[in-house]
């Protein structure tokens, strides 16, 4: 059990009972006691912490934007980029058949397994253990954050963007769809005329290319601004 | 402000800055500072605290019905009646308008100052402090529910009632509609043959119609039950 060691160390934290640990990494295709209840418990207390870490970094935020930018903090890709971290993969307890799939390094059984995590260090140690464990990793992450723009998708960015500007708002249009009815391929124009930016991306529906439009030309909005 | 001391009472807390309390009743209608970033904080330690007192509670339900049960504990309707309980209405502080149209008795209204008095319990006291304060004002609620129902919707539970009794499942049928097209009104019956059951409701939606008439239904198996 050194690779636990290890791990306790990525957590700065030290279990009184491994076994809360080890029931934290096993998935439930592996036979035995498995973390879902502890993700259960760990979702939860991770909400809360990090509402409460926002809470207090961001004195003058309303509650929208404090929503938005914890939805984003706790959400599956997030959680994945701090189980890549702490290395989470190589301690999972999976079964056979998810062995064989690859199920180590999917996003979603990596970000369950860091939520069962905080459970099992609530239940192991209490609050004010998980609170230290989970401001650690976070801190970083919030000290980055904008909270006027995190989790923010790009089309509403991009429309505050050229509201401050004074400009027109973007126009969005679909130039041409390929592919069969049930699996198309939307390709959209989103077009600036003041700023002379037109752009254009693919995507699976009307709405992700749009999307996708839209973060080529706040790209673009930002390269002349460097330009200037 | 002797109200808020009874209202203090209620919660068995004492605030050591009442000022945070005046903030957790003071709508965003109200000049000055509101209490919806209290809110944000208070859901979430709710939302935590629910979650670990049935996490304890309930030692062999699934994460599934867990979260089912949390929701239910956490919903809007849940939370006006903890206001009712504590009078929450007599405290709150709002802006002409909101008083002049009843906003007191508005159940929104009165659910969000309960969680903003457990974000403002929480920044007074810490964790440990709204913990006991929640607990005591669920453990009443958690003690009187079933898991394996709280939170289910009527057709959910007489599919599976029916299910047990292996019986044939649930006929709905849409006997009348009444009105015109964009305010019709739904007339809906249930019927179990095998048990001699025909119930009929009506709703402003196809789907409440159903949930009324599977909940007629719900009773009157009750009711043939008793009888035996």
């Amino acid at each position: 059990m050194s690779g636990m060691q290890h791990l306790e160390q990525s957590l700065r934290y030290q279990f009184k009972e491994r076994d809360l640990l080890r029931q934290a990494l096993t998935h439930r295709s592996y036979a035995g006691k498995h973390n879902e209840r502890l993700e259960f418990l760990g979702d939860g207390v991770l909400n809360f912490v990090v509402a409460a870490l926002l809470f207090k970094q961001f004195q003058r935020i309303d509650e929208g934007d404090l929503s938005r930018v914890r939805a984003s903090l706790v959400k599956q890709d997030t959680l994945a980029q701090l189980a890549q971290q702490l290395q989470v993969a190589s301690y999972l307890r999976l079964g056979e058949g998810e062995l064989k799939s690859g199920g180590f390094n999917r996003p979603s059984i990596q970000a369950d397994a860091v939520e069962a995590i905080f459970g099992a260090i609530y239940l192991d140690g209490g609050f004010a253990a998980v609170y230290k464990v989970i401001e650690q990793l976070y801190r970083p992450l919030i000290e980055q954050s904008d909270p006027k723009t995190l989790g923010k998708d790009a089309k509403t960015l991009l429309q505050e963007t050229v509201q401050a500007l004074r400009m027109d708002l973007p126009v969005y249009t679909v130039v041409d769809t390929q592919g069969a009815a049930h699996d198309q391929t939307f390709v959209v124009s989103c077009t600036l005329d003041q700023l002379g930016i037109n752009t254009r991306a693919k995507g699976s529906s009307r709405r992700s290319a749009e999307q996708a439009a839209a973060s080529l030309a706040l790209a673009a909005i930002d390269k002349q601004h460097k330009a200037n």
